[in-house]
């Protein structure tokens, strides 16, 4: 079936066409307040399977779940100046509650650090109390001005990690295990994303942090998306907070803390990431519906077949729905199947069952292909793993092939136009860095080349070219 | 063991034993902000579980879940008049956002009911769109001037449904369903806890609700819970959002509404309903943990058996964990598997191992009794279920036995002391219940004597005598 132009094409106007995409996708609407979402049935499906599969790894690495206030009362913003120097333009105040003004306003949660901080200073007395890892699934806001659903709005929902170690060496390594077997692992392996690991410079470094770990991946335009952090905190928040605990000799000591996030930003990456012209891609490991079959044209014969291709489909473990709704023209509900990235159709018509055979639409490849009715199950299920890997494998060649190695910090400017530059952070450097942000490029991060790591990449320990002297700089524009 | 005072008793101070629990149990804090709780690890693992078991029923029931923003413009809750008047005083209102005043205010969504109709109304154009099943799980917000963790909270957590049908039949099917396929069923099976389902008089309906159904619940101190509700809302929800569609004869109509919720005060409920002087009792299948294989004194012997009991538990499905905090005194750690609630607890230590036995300690009859390390596995889950069920029958009894037959109004009052009383609705009546409302006293629902159905009793059609004269009024003190 040819393509329509359903949605306008990437290259001709991308942001738009991810507007297109959100709308016609059914994923998500602008809510009546400016910056709000209301995120639609099918975005909801997606955003709750990639919850599901993060949280199973959360709760592997140790973290228990638990849930803080929405509302912080005002003075708790100022006790850490740093900090609401940075929020301060963002924050919603409720200042009128329960028929009267408030004596002291509330500010509507932009992150429940402060308030972490401080129960964890009641919930840590002795080493014994010690690693305390805790994650909040909950909705923040941040009042944006420049809204766009899922990268940047009001509001949005997130997981917040923190947890608190009795040592520096506790801390940094549990910081690096939320990063790869939590985040990377779960970006890699369900979202078919390839995401390189690295560490932020100074100037992009979370407030209040020592070190800011990121995973980045490279958009369907070039730019980079931030996909989630990890952050060592050494002790400051501790010394923030007052986290403190009895060692074993009866010494009171400070705690090392860690905290890590990810949020509904994902759900923009991952459309910007493996969307086509056509619309959605959705990794077959992530989708809710991963195979649709289709009744293309009802009689007797092809709703059984389509009945029993169904259960026997379940049976081997897929995701399957049936459309049998025939009264909406066929064409129609394959540009909506299509638009919504649905892995696998299959479908069943009179004419092909005559012969045995119904068709099998593979998303991914774009495939069309007859298949004998008794081998549905076992073709969709090969087609759904191959499809997986061949979208992480077709999102790593295209990141692969848009990143430039740079000689010079102005080869690097060229590079980011399109895509993303590698370049020795030695040539940039906190001065590079800070002209090149005037042309709306950043460091997304630092990486150190190491053959044995995926990617070929792994973090850095320090910013310091002088103890790391192979520091490369990963150089983009992002979102 | 002798049971230790640890918390208030309860026949000394129901609210007090309560508060003790929660904070003993490590279930719960009080927030920053009077009114909010920060809900901890223990306390959420079982809000997590609460929210999977409904989570599973509610998309059988062919619901699917979304998400509305946090934010609603305040003119959007002057629409509905009937409606504003019930919330007004409770609405928590943000004036100040972007470091500047708002034009217009929003409100922190008390309920999302506003922002559904409208999208509702966008959402549904054709008979073929109907029935849209939807639900959220979402904070709300509602300003509570006394409030008691779990069960009135400023910030709370709940579900709730909205659904659109063509016909008021449908409509009226589908507020049944959800209260009992997806509701009753998961109180009754997962919490252990009986729920009476029953309508409410018109006094305590919910407004703009043709019909609202209730599910109640006795609790440890003879007072009712409402645990949830669906309501049947007509077309006046429709009429006020505009929600039509054009049926199969092209004519408009307007669509037939139903919606539903249940929040975190179910905690509230579990807490109340099973508890004891020795704190919670959570029931087997509700329980994150469900058999705590406790290491008495650490011995090789000791150690490799517990592991072997954790391997061999997990094995035949249970939820366990091992506790080896052998630096913590044994009965600390003993008491604090009481207060928690741990169904089961399998201590291994040197001397019973002696002799090739271990202790199984079961939290709802009390008992302990030695065990062949052979037969734990089976024996375990033989326990689980007896005493799931033993904690429904105990609560079911307790109801039983404080439910009054009243033969007048006197007499209810005088049973609503200590419990419930039943009586003829037409004994009763809209002035006996306005009467009885100034003594704290409220009709929880109305039943008609069914012997088919689980509690002897169902749902009446209507509060009208003349149409069901058997209609029986369940009386009581309520929280
Ligand atoms: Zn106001
Ligand atoms: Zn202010």
């Amino acid at each position: 079936m040819p393509k329509q132009p359903v949605v306008t094409p990437r290259a001709q106007d991308f942001p738009r066409w991810y507007q297109d995409v959100i709308a016609k996708a059914e994923l998500a609407d602008n809510g009546p307040v400016r910056g709000t979402m209301v995120i639609r049935p099918y975005g909801w499906a997606i955003w709750e399977r990639m919850q599901a599969a993060m949280d199973a790894r959360i709760k592997a690495a140790g973290a228990e779940n638990c849930y803080l206030p929405l509302f912080i009362p005002e003075s708790y913003l100022s006790r850490e100046a740093e900090h609401v120097e940075g929020f301060s333009p963002e924050l919603a105040v409720v200042t009128h509650a329960g028929g009267k003004d408030l004596e002291e306003p509330v500010v509507v949660r932009p992150t429940s650090e402060t308030v972490f901080g401080e129960f964890m200073a009641k919930w840590v007395t002795s080493h014994r109390d010690l690693p305390l890892l805790l994650n909040q699934w909950a909705n923040v806001v941040r009042w944006e001005m420049r809204p766009r659903v899922f990268l940047r709005t009001s509001e949005f929902l997130w997981q917040e990690g923190h947890t608190a170690h009795a040592t520096e060496a506790d801390a940094s390594a549990y910081a690096r295990r939320i990063l790869h077997e939590v985040y990377a692992d779960f970006m890699r392996t369900e979202l078919a994303m390839p995401v390189l690991a690295g560490r932020k410079t100074k100037r992009e470094r979370f407030a209040g942090a020592t070190n800011t770990m990121t995973l980045e991946a490279m958009m369907g335009d070039g730019k980079a998306l931030q996909m989630g952090t990890s952050h060592e905190l050494g002790q400051n928040f501790a010394r923030a907070f007052d986290i403190g605990f009895t060692d074993v000799d009866q010494q009171r000591q400070l705690a090392w803390t860690t905290s890590w996030g990810t949020s509904t930003r994902m759900v923009g990456g991952l459309i910007m990431c493996h969307g086509d012209d056509a619309g959605l891609r959705i990794p077959p490991r992530l989708a809710a519906t991963q195979a649709l079959v289709t009744i293309v044209k009802s009689a007797p014969e092809v709703d059984s077949t389509a009945a029993q291709l169904v259960s026997e489909l379940a049976a081997a473990g897929v995701r399957v729905r049936l459309d049998d709704r025939v009264d909406t023209p066929y064409g129609r509900r394959a540009v909506d199947a299509e638009l919504k990235g649905i892995p696998v159709r299959v479908e069943v018509g009179p004419r092909d069952l005559a012969d045995g055979q119904v068709t099998l639409v593979r998303r991914v490849p774009g495939s069309k292909e007859p298949v004998r009715v008794g081998e549905v199950a076992q073709q969709v299920v090969s087609a759904l793993a191959a499809d997986h890997q061949a979208l992480y494998d077709e999102a790593l060649q295209r990141r692969d092939a848009a990143t430039v190695d740079a000689g010079s910090v102005d080869e690097a400017v060229d590079a980011a136009q399109t895509g993303w530059a590698r370049l020795p952070w030695k040539l940039l450097g906190d001065e590079g860095e800070a002209r090149i942000a005037g042309q709306g490029i950043t460091v997304r991060c630092l990486v150190v080349p190491d053959a044995d790591v995926e990617g070929g990449y792994r973090v850095p320990d320090t910013d310091d070219v002088a103890v790391e002297p192979e520091l490369t700089a990963i150089v983009a524009r992002a979102y």
